[in-house]
């Protein structure tokens, strides 16, 4: 075995380097969270019962614009909402990419028009309201970034309570355009969050500052009536 | 909010409640692990390396059949290996179920009789060294709880090592028969390791005894001529 022929902290920097070969890298505003930094974060984090949940359930984009699709997903399993059939896990039932969107979401934004452009954060907190979900729409600029602090780490510290973040990649140093993905915990000595980010074959999980991801929030989005994104907050009813 | 009518203890009792509403009961023999007890057990653990780059990679597996594929998934991302293409994610790559089997598997163990029955732990062991992997297969009857329990907790205990388990689920009184999964995480203390259980429409992960898990690897596997399940000691080569 290799760590038998090198020192130990020679071994975590070749292991630094060959880390996420296959995903892009990481602007270093954001600390990856499986990094030693950004596990320290979360073994220390205020806020981070919706972390245990969501890790749990957490899943892969299908495609390139099923962000909030796989969002949907990782939510409504880790609030163990009734999850619909799926025949190859018969008689066992769970929300996938493949049946989260059904009759009655098709009524509100088309999977055609989802699998082209994506999801809106208003068209999101009408997706929620499918599910027995309770789900407050912020849009970022009709708030500040201490009322999402306040409230995101409010959501983030109560079990059953989540929040899911819609925000423009550019913003933070990320490629690229609009994005959704689930935070999972927020640390108030650093303060930062951390996202799951679904682009698994992307980006991994990362932590970043309070004030970053409301810039990245507070930007316009040209398929919302140039309305800025934001984030919502989520309970089951 | 429910929480604003509800004392904080009592809504934790009904959150408890319907909490798996949609998998199976978990025996009272193992710890799931986003309960609160399984989350201090992972706060409080001596090996938990391999959480951290196996959670951010976890998936479902694909069909009943595919526990063992899933788990070669995420060892191979959480390994971050040079991956293949997906279509859909151009130009990124990534290992998923649907890709990770190829002509060199093929010849190994056709994926049709994975479909029907699934891998066996010495064919796992032929599978794993199609990629840059080193790969130590070990039969429980071969060995002990002593040694299980030393081997894997350093592995887990190490950067870029894993652990993968082959055992029979209704030796630890679940539903069943024989199952692959990544272990994540071993707490001295209380001597039990973290399951990442990849039927996760079924079961969530779970902290298990080592003598328990000993004992459910060390169980005779009909489609291995008899020969005990066991674990995989799991490096880049």
């Amino acid at each position: 075995m290799l760590a038998k022929f090198l020192p130990y902290s020679l071994l975590l920097l070749f292991l630094t380097l060959i880390a996420h070969a296959e995903t892009l890298p990481v602007p270093a505003n954001l600390i990856v969270s499986s990094s030693l930094e950004g596990q320290a974060l979360l073994l220390g984090a205020d806020s981070r019962d919706a972390y245990f949940a969501l890790a749990d359930n957490f899943v892969t984009q299908k495609t390139q614009s099923f962000c909030g699709v796989a969002s949907m997903v990782m939510l409504f399993n880790a609030m163990q909402l009734p999850a619909p059939d799926v025949p190859e896990y018969a008689p066992y039932k769970t929300f996938t990419q493949d049946n989260v969107l059904n009759a009655s979401t098709e009524v509100i934004l088309p999977q055609d028009v989802i699998l082209k452009q994506g999801i809106t954060l208003d068209q999101m907190g009408a997706l929620l309201a499918v599910q027995p979900v309770a789900a407050a729409v912020r849009h970022a600029s009709d708030g500040s970034v201490d009322r999402f602090r306040t409230e995101a780490a409010s959501y983030l510290g109560q079990p059953g309570h989540f929040v899911l973040v819609n925000y423009f990649r550019n913003s933070l140093g990320q490629q690229k355009g609009g994005h959704f993905s689930p935070l999972a915990a927020y640390d108030r000595e650093t303060d930062r969050f951390m996202i799951l980010d679904v682009a698994r074959y992307k980006y991994p999980p990362v932590w970043v500052k309070s004030e970053e991801l409301f810039f990245a929030m507070n930007t316009k989005d040209s398929d919302n009536q140039d309305k800025s994104r934001g984030y919502i907050l989520i309970s089951r009813k």
